[in-house]
């Protein structure tokens, strides 16, 4: 695309186009720094390559296109957010800018200030009128898993047309039930935005699709259980980020492609890193794009990423959505089944992800877990406690991380993180 | 009692006696200073002076006789866990200790640094041993209401027997089936705790005791709307935190008493503070014994406090069980009802908070809100910004105040407080 057909495009969604320029041009610099800097890299790498430097032009055009033939776009901000139902109605699902500093302090005039950046982030980028995603939504679909999140929504609701899924926050029978239903009111608020009936076969169509999704990101990780790496954590992570808004048939190619050049590479013993590089598993808070900070960091000290255990990770692509019932209330209840599968902190107890994690470190050969916590992000807070404990009893050496999308802390944390991998050497 | 009885049943109860002393002398202190220093108080005050005087005395020694009558103490931090049935069960409901600084560094242990004081504070007083109540208890109840406390009970659970009820986070139909579905879980784990079935005729006898009190708590809330002021504020929080811990037909009997005293009171005209001083509602968190802090400041500062938009206050009282159904599907389904009308942060959107707010100003003749937001309560912090655009409308002065147990902002708040009620005068 030209840079006049962009403009034009992005006035058409009444961006602030200055500011807007301003963020195109830190994020090329932060890309180019953090990815393009990188050595061994694939040459399948080149897909992600071009999906970031289109990231608001080719995408966004391709959004606008599917609006003008009718289509409805939906803005995601969770995991918990089922895209077999969205693909279904014949809608599009993009998950929202929510990874940079945008807009703070017109975000603070919304949410208190001892909110989590990614909630800032979504709401300022709104605000400041900086994302051409969620500008191009017809619905954004919010849901209670933080109260953060939950509360940020009522003041976020009055500036976009918003639907609320509630999460519950056991898994008891009556939890389950009660996300059942709001599958339920889930399907009915699509079926009203698009016109189009959820049928059993679209739903079933859609399941294949998000499952192939999540099969070729299955295979990712599992690739990465090789020694040499033969991927860096930070170009995992993009995968895993662009999983959630480019076209989930061509990004499942994309990466299957990917996948069989790893695997010729891992095949030759090759890597992004030489053997014996400390192995790393990356815990906690999800990393929304561009929030590639602390994989930057550890990268750059002498560490290897091999696995993200976060919503922008395996907790998105784990399960997989039963795809044998024929009706769609059999549909229905394999979607709850997989989604009630989730091991986020919004539930209690939760101690399925402590096993998890466990069980992941020592699938991927990691040498020790990093967990992440998203400054002001409770949920995530507390688990880390739990999680390094967990970690001390099974003999993986952890580290806690609290930040947030500022870099006034950069120094500081690439100390903490040096010492923790020298530890592992 | 005599101080020896005392310690010998501190000791029994494995406090730490020599921290505890420091503690009650603290209290003791405080109270003088807070409560003994106030003019023309009521002589139905004595109560409550002779109640604090023996808060970890007299009523422990009640609740250790009462266990060893064979009774069951429950503990609880929260509005939503129903008395009717815990009384119904035959055993002792009771608040737990969470309104003061104790054990902070030994509660950061266990919990993120983040975490508002309330929370440290009963995670502190239990792993600092300072707490008769919550030594006492046989079972403690938490519920989901916020992400702190949800994430906080995993770790207590560590430290005492607990049940977590489930509270959802909408108010939709599906949330009022949740919430009924786990009454029956708690009725179900108080029978197990007790060995008691709980019967028809034994809820609505606890049913009749509970509204009993709530009713003594509403006449008073209805007295405050004279003018001149007839209680002070903090005399009337004193009043709300000792009724979740007081033998609840005694408490009955000595605010009914009370409010006798007021209504003569109000007759004659008098009050705590001259006609026209000027008159606060205080709305947000609430304050856990001894968090006297705000009240004290304020009514220091030139003002009256007349009433407690707080679940230590209206959010406790306002909503009656309906005694009506003569069999226990319907007093279960009457309890659900009546507890899903709570308006706490919790809910999503819960804009009846707001039309509350307004209403219950209005009712007591406030000529401001004041809204107290405990540091780290993110449900709370969120709806104080809500609330002050509502009272904006309404034409309601308003102040926000984040603080928490500490002193260190005393002045700083003073100041602002002082500047808010000169505004009103």
């Amino acid at each position: 695309m030209s840079d006049a057909a962009h403009k034009a495009m992005w006035e058409k969604l009444d961006l602030d186009i200055e500011a807007h320029d301003g963020l195109l041009a830190v994020l090329g610099k932060f890309y180019g720094d953090i990815y393009l800097s990188q050595e061994g890299r694939l040459k399948g790498a080149e897909y992600l390559d071009f999906v970031l430097s289109e990231v608001h032009g080719l995408r966004i055009k391709e959004i606008q296109d599917a609006k003008a033939a009718g289509k409805k776009i939906v803005g995601t901000f969770c995991v918990f957010v089922p895209e077999e139902l969205t693909l279904a109605a014949g809608a599009v699902q993009v998950g929202l800018c929510a990874g940079a500093k945008a807009g703070t302090e017109l975000a603070e005039t919304l949410v208190p200030r001892g909110t989590c950046d990614l909630i800032k982030s979504f709401v300022g980028f709104k605000l400041a009128r900086l994302c051409p995603y969620t500008e191009s939504c017809d619905l954004i679909v919010g849901e209670t898993t933080c109260d953060g999140k939950k509360k940020a929504y009522e003041a976020f609701s009055q500036l976009a047309n918003m639907h609320i899924m509630e999460v519950p926050q056991c898994k008891a029978p009556c939890d389950m039930t009660l996300f059942r239903s709001e599958l339920v009111r889930y399907k009915e608020a699509l079926e009203k935005l698009t016109g189009n009936a959820i049928t059993a076969a679209a739903l079933a169509e859609a399941t294949k699709v998000v499952n192939a999704k999540r099969r070729a990101l299955q295979r990712l990780s599992a690739l990465r259980a090789a020694d040499p790496a033969p991927i860096s954590g930070r170009d995992a992570l993009l995968i895993n980020q662009i999983s959630f808004y480019d076209d989930p048939v061509r990004f499942t190619a994309k990466i299957n492609e990917l996948c069989d050049e790893i695997e010729a590479r891992v095949a030759a013993g090759q890597g992004v890193a030489p053997k014996k590089t400390p192995r790393l598993l990356l815990a906690g808070c999800p990393m929304a794009v561009p929030n590639w900070k602390l994989p930057y960091l550890i990268e750059s000290s002498g560490a290897v990423i091999v696995g993200e255990e976060s919503c922008i990770g395996e907790r998105n692509t784990r399960d997989l959505t039963d795809e044998t019932p024929a009706d769609l209330d059999g549909m229905l209840d394999a979607l709850a089944a997989r989604y009630m599968q989730i091991d986020c902190a919004c539930f209690t107890p939760n101690d399925e992800r402590l096993d998890n994690i466990a069980a992941l470190a020592k699938r991927l050969g990691a040498d020790g877990v990093v967990h992440y916590g998203l400054l002001f992000c409770q949920p995530y807070a507390h688990e880390a406690m739990k999680v390094g404990k967990a970690m001390a009893a099974a003999g993986i050496p952890y580290l806690a991380i609290e930040t947030d999308y500022g870099m006034e802390d950069a120094g500081q944390l690439k100390t903490r993180v040096e010492a923790f991998v020298e530890t592992l050497a």
